[in-house]
């Protein structure tokens, strides 16, 4: 097979599973669930979930009855619960595939009640509270209503009572107070055997937060569940682009698409093949850095699908060589600092990252080398 | 097989084929070429090209070497080029599966022309010529140097000369000539048989610009060649998403990550199985607007992995039942419209759909009901 040498990805299993153990010291009796949806936050569904398996995670929390049954077909012992809860029609798929659908409103009890009743046989279910999102699942009138009326949960073995904190990486803001109070009265009623309140920053904010189960994310790939404060997560993403060209660029002449950067000195201009079309987003343009070797640079004009520019005036040209590998996330710059100079969060980083990269998985037991 | 129900993309083969004969009506004689980078601009590489071949498209071009190994899967007979051209050491990998390279500086004619004198078989290729892009191609003093060593080109059987319209998509902008100058002034010395300067919007400045070949990707696709008139190509995508939950929000609950969105009256708030982790970019929090039937409503709140929440309403409540179908791209909102909303272009909302949607292709000769 001849050589293809394009960008690559590199996603580092034992950083997630060492993210894992730290999560987990947390968090004293509380288990930790994961949470792997989106492909696991873009990182691969199957070996992340392997790793975390080989770690002693033995629960996972997906949004949707497709992802839920993708990773039932690898994981046949793991527990899958789907936030989404069925859809109407789908309340098959989660008995056959042992699903724990997180029910979001009384319809989606009723509806899940109705078709356990229906088959004779009874179903696990969580139901989830709102507490402030005003996004998915009972309010506190259905709860009383719920609470009274115990025909309702006809044929439904509860699991979970759960909820979602809106800004727990804003420790200091009053609705996590408020949530949290929210919560316990409204779980309480609810009758469930156990609760689960904390995603990745939630656990941060102490132990009153962690009550049965913490369900990580973010964290586990190694994004800051405590903003402005050291990241206490491993790295897990590396990406790396080559140099496709480097030019000299003089003063006056623009760059990129809609001539939106011009040089204001003589400049040297390096081409990489990465571009939003790679999931490196177009809100970069002007504003990301990337780094080659130690040397930070600046994007310059606009990314483009598959190409960026970069200002290397300042770069030796020892490194400055066709095929020059260039850190566009790695040790130097992390995925929330990326994220930060795309206007958005980590989270939406690493869920664009695209299909073209290559790929190569590292640490983990299943991948020792 | 259980019923699985979540959010569904449809690409309508049809309308990419209709829009590549309405391209090739605007160019006489000139050849269309398809641009099919990024996996056909995230529409999906393989039943994109079967449509294009059905139509009479014969010339592809893809950006990285691996891209092009892929489309040379299924299509032995097409003319695949790579924007890109070799990095070191895939030099073999072109020749092997008989892909036209564009190279970009006399760096990568020395390889290709080194490469091919050394396995003694003359090697097709492209040249590309910077006109104003500073991005990727020739500049004038390469070409005057390539012009008066015709060694350098030993070995290698020219294609075509091509170049990159920074600003095609603004017809009054001085660019836009003073490239066309600088093709014609790079590319007669070059010695190419044939030459090629347009893309999708380059087609709509005039015949001068056509050369012997357009390179056609984004209006192919549905996105409008010409902004500010308007868009003479069919829609090809439409996403659907359906309904979770619909609550009643009064004035002052916030809804979402962050509390970004207070409710300022007594609303109704439906949430989506739809969010960034699919591609619908969280730039569109608090700014997109999507359709329940005829009626558009606003995103309200912070766009989630996914979920998204709407304010509906004004929406009967006849069409807010658990599993309504919502259009978050259509005929109502063409994805030019929604790139707006989201502070980008067109480009970048087809390259960021998401995996987790139902694919579904209508239209064209192989998908024919």
């Amino acid at each position: 097979m001849t050589e293809i040498s394009g960008a690559e990805l590199t996603i580092d299993l034992g950083a997630v599973q060492a993210n894992y153990r730290t999560l987990q010291s947390h968090l004293a009796g509380a288990e930790l669930a994961a949470v792997v949806k989106a492909d696991a936050y873009g990182l691969g569904l199957g070996p992340v979930v392997r790793a975390l398996t080989e770690t002693g995670c033995e629960t996972f929390f997906v949004a949707t009855a497709a992802e839920a049954v993708q990773l039932r077909g690898s994981e046949s012992d793991a527990n899958i619960h789907v936030f989404n809860g069925p859809l109407p029609g789908e309340e098959a798929a989660f008995l056959e595939h042992a699903l724990v659908p997180v029910l979001n409103s009384l319809e989606q009890v009723q509806n899940w009640s109705a078709y356990c009743t229906g088959i004779g046989a009874p179903g696990l279910a969580d139901i989830q509270i709102d507490t402030g999102m005003s996004r998915l699942g009972l309010e506190a009138g259905d709860v009383a209503r719920l609470a009274g009326s115990p025909e309702l949960l006809q044929s439904i073995t509860l699991d979970l009572a759960l909820s979602h904190l809106a800004c727990a990486d804003q420790p200091d803001h009053a609705m996590n107070n408020e949530q949290l109070a929210a919560f316990e009265a409204g779980a309480g009623p609810i009758g469930a055997p156990r609760h689960s309140l904390a995603s990745s920053s939630g656990i941060f904010l102490g132990t009153e937060y962690h009550f049965d189960m913490a369900r990580a994310g973010a964290a586990l790939f190694g994004l800051n569940p405590v903003p402005g404060n050291p990241n206490p997560m491993r790295q897990v993403i590396r990406i790396q682009g080559k140099i496709l060209q480097v030019r000299s660029v003089d003063t006056h002449r623009s760059v990129g698409y809609g001539a939106s950067h011009q040089a204001t000195r003589s400049a040297k201009i390096a081409t990489v093949a990465i571009g939003y079309g790679d999931g490196y987003l177009r809100a970069l343009s002007n504003a990301g850095t990337v780094f080659i070797d130690s040397h930070e640079v600046p994007v310059v004009g606009r990314v483009s699908m598959d190409l960026t520019t970069l200002d290397v005036t300042d770069v030796p040209d020892g490194l400055l060589a066709l095929g020059q590998p260039v850190d566009f996330a790695g040790p130097l710059n992390p995925v929330d600092r990326i994220a930060e100079q795309a206007g958005t969060i980590g989270y939406e980083i690493l869920t664009s990252l695209g299909t073209r990269y290559q790929r190569h998985y590292v640490g983990g037991e299943g991948n020792s080398a």
